[in-house]
C-alpha cells in the first residue's frame, strides 16, 4: 500500500523551514510498512495544491497532507482538499466547542470570525481531535483512497499523527508489521555498523537498519507477519544478538524511551537523589532530565558554574587545582562532581567541564571533554574530543553525561 | 522566472534524513529572486524520476536535481535526466583526471570500474568541479530550459551550488534581490499580523512576510531592485515603520542573531553579570547563554532549583513564602530573582517558576509561569500562561525570560 506525503507551506519553498513533517511521517510510515514514492512540498495556491492533490490520489492509495489548516483567508487545505474528492463542508459543533475551550484556557479574548473557520469540516470526513491547537485533524475517505490533513506545527502534527492517525492506518495495513527498536550509546555509526554488518548483510525478514542520533546510534528491527504474535517471534531473537553484542551500551528497546527516561527511571527504582555541575553544558543536562515527567522525585537541582569563582563557590574546587590543572581537567571534573553531590547533600552528581569553541584556544582544543560521575562515594572521570560546532559539541557532551550516570548506576548494581 | 527542487533519494522517502538540500536551495533562490513554486522527492527508481522530471521541465524554467549522483548502479539522476532531455554521454577527461586526483589525495587504493562512472557526463553539458567529492555538478540546457545536477551530501552540494550554480543562476536573474529581518518578542503572531495588516495589504515592492517561532515572530521585507543601494532605499522605510509600531519588542534586524545573542551583547556593553534561577525550565535559560560564544563574561553560574529545599538553599527562598504562596507564585519568583543575585554577587538575575505538566495539578494549572527580573536593585515580575505540551511550555518560558531581561536593561538606559 502506498502512502505520499504532500506539505503545504510557501515558508518551505522560501526555505525558512525544512520539512521535518515529511521526514516523521515517512519514518512512521516505513515502520508501518507501508511504501512511500513521493514527497510534495507546494505553497497556499488553489491551482498548484488542485493538481499535486489531483495527482497524488491519482498514484498513491493515502495522502497525508500537512499545513495549511490555520485560520486566516491564505490557509486553504482543508477546502481545496474537500473540493477535489467532492465533499461538502459544514460546521462541526463538536469542533467548535473544543476551540472555545481552547480559546478560554489560552485566556485568548480577541477571537475573530476567521477563527470559526477551522471548526468547519467535510460533512462525513473523520474529525481528529487536536490538543494542541485550534486546527483539527481529518481523513477524507473516497472511492478506495484516503486524506489525511494534519496541521503544519510538529508540536501538534506529531501527537495528532502517533495518537489519532497512526491508528486508523494500522487497520489498511493487513500484514502486522512488528518493530522493535534498540537503542545504543557510547558507540560511533561506523562503529556500530561495523560490529553487526554480517547481520546486516543476512536480513530477508526481520530487516535491521541503523540510525545516527547525536551521541547515539537507533538500531530498528522491522520484521512483516501474519500477527503480532509472529512478529515477536521473528524479532526477539535478533533483539537478543544486539543486546548481546553492544552489552551495556543499549540504553533501552522502548520505543519513546529517551536516556534521560532511562536515567530517572534507574534514579527513583533505588530511591537516589542526583544533581548536576555543568561548565561547557551550560544546563543542558539539568534541562534533558527536568522534561521528564517526575524528575522532581529524583533531580532536586543543578549547579551551572561557568565561572572558576562558581565552581570554587557553589561546588568547592580547590583553588590550586583549578591553577594547576586547568578549569578543563580530569581534577577538576572529579572535584566538581565530589563537590556537587556534597554541596546539595545529594548520592549521585554529574560532571562536565569543557571545551566547546568556537575556536581552539591555546591551552585547549576545541571539544576537549572531561565528564565525571560521583555515586555513593566512588568517582569516575572519562574524557572526550567531541567534534562538530560549539552546539553539537555540547549536545554530544550532555548524552555523555547522562549515559555515564545510567553505567555507574546499573556497573554498581552487579558489584552488589 | 521559475525554479524547482527535485531530490533524489530513497533515505529522504524512509525519513532516514530530511531534506535539508531543498531548504538551502530554496533559500538561495529566494535570495535571488526566483520563485520556487514545488519540491518534489522520488527515489532512485527510472520511472518515477522520469515522470517527475518531465514534469518539473514543464512547469518551470529551470531544475536543481540532487542526489543520485554517486558510483553505484542505483544512481542514475545524471542518465535519466540526460535520456528524458535528449542529450548522449561520453567521459570528460577533466573530470577523471580530477576524480584520480582526489583518489589520490585520500589515499584510496581500492578504485573500482563503477567510480569512473561519474567521469560520464552529457555531451555538451557544463560541467561543475567538485572539490568535496568526486561526482560533478552539471548545467544542461535545451529549449529555453535549464536542468542543474548536483551531489546529495550538503558539504558538496553548498559549495558547489554557493561557488559555480549561483554564479549562472545570477545570469539569469538581472534584478537584485535585498532583504532585512525584523525579529519581534512577546507579542503573538496573529496579533502581530493585525498590528501591520494595513501593510501587508498595501505590500508590492517590498513584500513583507511573518514567520512565529517558539515565542518569537519574525518579519521579512524584501524588495527587488535594480541594485543593492535601490534595494536598502526601498526596504529601510518599512524597517521603520515596524521599528515604531512594535517598540521595545523589536529585538533585532540582524540576520543571524539570536535572542540570547542580544541579552550576552547587552550585558556585556554594560558591563552587567547575570545569573539565572531556574524551576520549571530546568536549565534551558542557562543554556541558551552559554550557547553563544563568549558568554563567560557576563554569565557567571546559573541555579537550577528545582525542589523546594534548593530554593531555599542556593536562593534563599523564605519557607513562609513557599508555605504561604506555593512554589509557583509571583512571591516565589520574586524571592528566587532577588537570592539568585545576591548570592552569586550578580547586577542581574533572571527566575522562572512554572508548571509545566503533563497534567493539570490540583494547585496550579499546567503552563501557569510566573518570571522575574532582578537588575541592579529593582525586581519586576511578569505572568504568563503558556499552551502546549511539557517541552513547548518550557521553550516559551525561557524565551520570555531572556526578553524580560533584555527588556529591563533597555528601559533602565531611557530612565537614565
Amino acid at each position: 500500500m502506498v502512502v505520499e506525503i504532500l506539505a503545504v507551506g510557501t515558508e518551505l519553498l522560501l526555505g525558512n523551514i525544512a520539512n521535518t513533517n515529511a521526514q516523521y511521517l515517512s519514518r512512521r510510515c516505513a515502520a508501518l510498512g507501508f511504501s512511500v514514492y513521493h514527497h510534495t512540498v507546494v505553497g497556499d495556491n488553489e491551482k498548484r495544491m488542485t493538481e499535486a492533490i489531483l495527482m497524488a490520489l491519482d498514484r498513491s492509495d493515502v495522502v497525508i497532507l500537512t499545513g495549511g489548516l490555520g485560520p486566516t483567508e491564505d490557509d486553504m487545505t482543508k477546502e481545496v482538499c474537500a473540493k477535489v474528492m467532492g465533499f461538502s463542508m459544514e460546521e462541526d459543533a463538536r469542533t467548535r466547542k473544543r476551540i472555545s475551550a481552547y480559546f478560554k484556557l489560552a485566556k485568548r479574548k480577541n477571537i475573530t470570525a476567521n477563527n470559526w473557520k477551522q471548526a468547519v469540516v467535510p460533512v462525513g470526513a473523520e474529525v481528529l481531535d487536536n490538543d494542541n491547537g485550534t486546527a483539527p485533524g481529518l481523513i477524507l475517505k473516497k472511492d478506495g483512497k484516503t486524506a489525511i490533513l494534519l496541521p503544519g506545527p510538529p508540536g501538534e502534527l506529531i501527537p495528532l499523527f502517533s495518537e489519532k492517525a497512526e491508528p486508523y492506518l494500522r487497520t489498511l495495513q493487513p500484514d502486522t508489521i512488528y518493530s522493535k527498536m534498540v537503542k545504543v550509546c557510547g558507540i560511533g555509526e561506523s562503529r556500530a555498523e561495523t560490529m553487526i554488518l554480517d547481520l546486516i548483510d543476512a536480513q530477508t525478514n526481520p530487516t535491521l537498519a541503523t540510525y545516527a542520533k547525536t551521541g547515539e546510534v537507533h538500531l530498528r528491527i522491522t520484521a512483516r507477519a501474519e500477527d503480532e504474535a509472529e512478529g515477536k517471534r521473528l524479532v526477539k531473537p535478533v533483539v537478543k544478538e544486539l543486546k548481546k553484542r553492544f552489552g551495556i551500551h543499549v540504553y533501552s528497546t522502548k520505543e519513546e524511551e529517551e536516556l534521560e527516561d532511562v536515567v530517572v527511571r534507574l534514579l527513583k527504582k533505588r530511591g537516589l537523589k542526583a544533581v548536576t555541575a555543568e561548565s561547557m553544558t551550560g544546563g543542558l543536562v539539568a534541562e534533558r532530565l527536568v522534561n521528564v515527567a517526575g524528575a522532581s522525585e529524583c533531580f532536586p537541582e543543578g549547579f551551572v558554574t561557568y565561572s572558576d569563582q562558581a565552581k570554587r563557590k557553589a561546588l568547592g574546587v580547590k583553588k590550586k587545582i583549578l591553577k594547576r590543572y586547568g578549569a578543563v581537567s580530569e581534577e577538576t571534573a572529579v572535584q566538581m562532581a565530589e563537590g556537587g553531590a556534597r554541596s546539595a547533600g545529594a548520592d549521585a552528581c554529574i560532571a562536565v567541564t569543557g571545551f566547546a569553541g568556537p575556536e581552539d584556544s591555546p591551552e585547549e582544543p576545541k571539544g576537549l571533554t572531561y565528564i565525571s560521575c560521583y555515586l555513593e562515594g566512588r568517582v569516575t572521570v572519562e574524557k572526550f574530543r567531541f567534534t562538530g560546532n560549539r552546539r553539537k559539541i555540547r549536545e554530544q557532551a550532555a548524552v555523555q553525561a547522562l549515559d555515564l550516570l545510567r553505567r555507574r548506576i546499573l556497573e554498581q548494581d552487579r558489584h552488589e
